[in-house]
């Protein structure tokens, strides 16, 4: 097993909470957990049977290394306010810089997972994309050895990647759900229910599974079909914010069709 | 086993494709395929071992079901052409209304399988919402041991239900399809492979199967990140039309957050 024995866990959200698990059920130790509220980092503390603080200023400092993983826009002042450390220091954020943690240690780097985690589901780290990144290649292959304990999915991703990594997983995942709550938001106002689109809510992920979402792109705009365009858009006249919405998506799908010369 | 023994198949696209491979495995016959494509019809016609022809005066007359699954603005077409038939007509569309089958038989309604088809991915018809409607009680029922024996998820729905129904499929699955290409050439534009994507894509869709979309909803747009999306909508300045539907989206998702006063 490559590095890190002792481990200090800086953060108790839904990351670190599912991050924390799978490492200690790689044999490590979480040593220690750290989160501003002092109840959740308790509650942390007793699933990893690992000590617990609500002070910064007294993180344990024998860690071989601290994962940082807190909201986005909190890692750098919290990275700011650990001193210098021997262990290495990394965070998970997709969209904050590997340099925030320049202060922090000579030994830093990134471990992004590319996953949405909730807590109430259990997040199956096998299969979820590792993005590592550190400041030296010694640094960097002690982070894979972490990463590939984790997943079968480990890849190197500098910051400018995972900028934009970060970015397209809002379109495929954020938006996304937030299409999935407008449909549902549709349905109520019929009195029917949202179990009638999770089949197809399924299908629709697992086509993009092996094709691109170009070619499984389908639906009235796709087919060019205006009277049906025309009709859904007289539907949605309670729902203004939804109709300009469905406008400019079939609009832009039929754009795309129209480059494309597809003929469906 | 119900009714409908001898099945005439009008359409031979994806939907027909499948349904009457789905159907034929139930035991029944497709006695005659018919397309306006002589090829097409003759290619599903060798797979359910059938008869077809391309001309709607050719359509066998003594079918006891004639299924209607042609593109959705072909419906009323077709129909027109068929003549009155003592057979049930039936259509497959879920954005047409049953009427446009009156001209068609004393027994006519609507067998609408909710759910994507592509000819490259066999469909699973047993856990797929199927909405039926008739102009008759007894009609209903003959239609509903039909989809029965097709899926154990069989649903009452009239017209009106239908379309809002299709609109809302639209939101969850079009324009889904469509936030998954978008992430797609984001990547691309960087050189990033769209297989990052995919499990969170999938997680994405399974965590609604469980949840309700309002309460999965995370990203920067739900935490109020004002940085990260500035940030964004920078880093899409390549991308207009990108940017303006993450601005529309991102706004659309902060003021329900603010509408519900959730604080994440």
């Amino acid at each position: 097993m490559s590095g890190f024995q002792n481990i200090v866990l800086i953060g108790a959200g839904n990351v670190a909470t599912q991050l924390g698990i799978a490492i200690q059920n790689t044999g490590r130790k979480i040593v220690q957990v750290y989160s501003r509220t002092e109840e959740a980092a308790m509650k942390l503390a007793e699933k990893l049977n690992s000590a617990y603080t609500s002070d910064l200023g007294k993180i344990n400092r024998d860690g071989d290394l601290y994962i940082v993983s807190v909201a986005d826009d909190a890692v750098g002042k919290v990275a700011a306010k650990l001193g210098m450390l021997n262990g290495m220091v990394i965070h998970t954020s997709g969209s904050v810089a590997m340099e925030v943690l320049r202060e922090s240690s000579a030994n830093y780097g990134i471990l992004y997972p590319l996953q949405t985690f909730s807590k109430s589901r259990k997040a199956d780290f096998s299969n979820i994309p590792f993005c590592v990144e550190a400041n030296s290649n010694e640094n960097l292959q002690k982070l894979k050895g972490l990463a590939e304990s984790l997943s079968g999915n480990v890849v190197e991703i500098d910051s400018d990647q995972r900028k934009i990594l970060h970015l397209a997983a809002v379109f495929a995942c954020n938006f996304t759900n937030y299409m999935y709550g407008a449909a549902d938001d549709i349905l109520k106002g019929s009195n029917l229910d949202f179990d009638l689109l999770r089949p197809l809510i399924m299908e629709t992920a697992m086509k993009v599974q092996q094709m691109n979402p170009e070619v499984a792109q389908t639906g009235p705009a796709m087919r060019g079909d205006k009277r049906i365009m025309k009709e859904h858009i007289e539907l949605l006249e309670k729902y203004p914010e939804y109709r300009k919405i469905y406008e400019i998506l079939s609009e832009r799908i039929g754009e795309r069709r129209g480059e494309e010369g597809i003929m469906v």
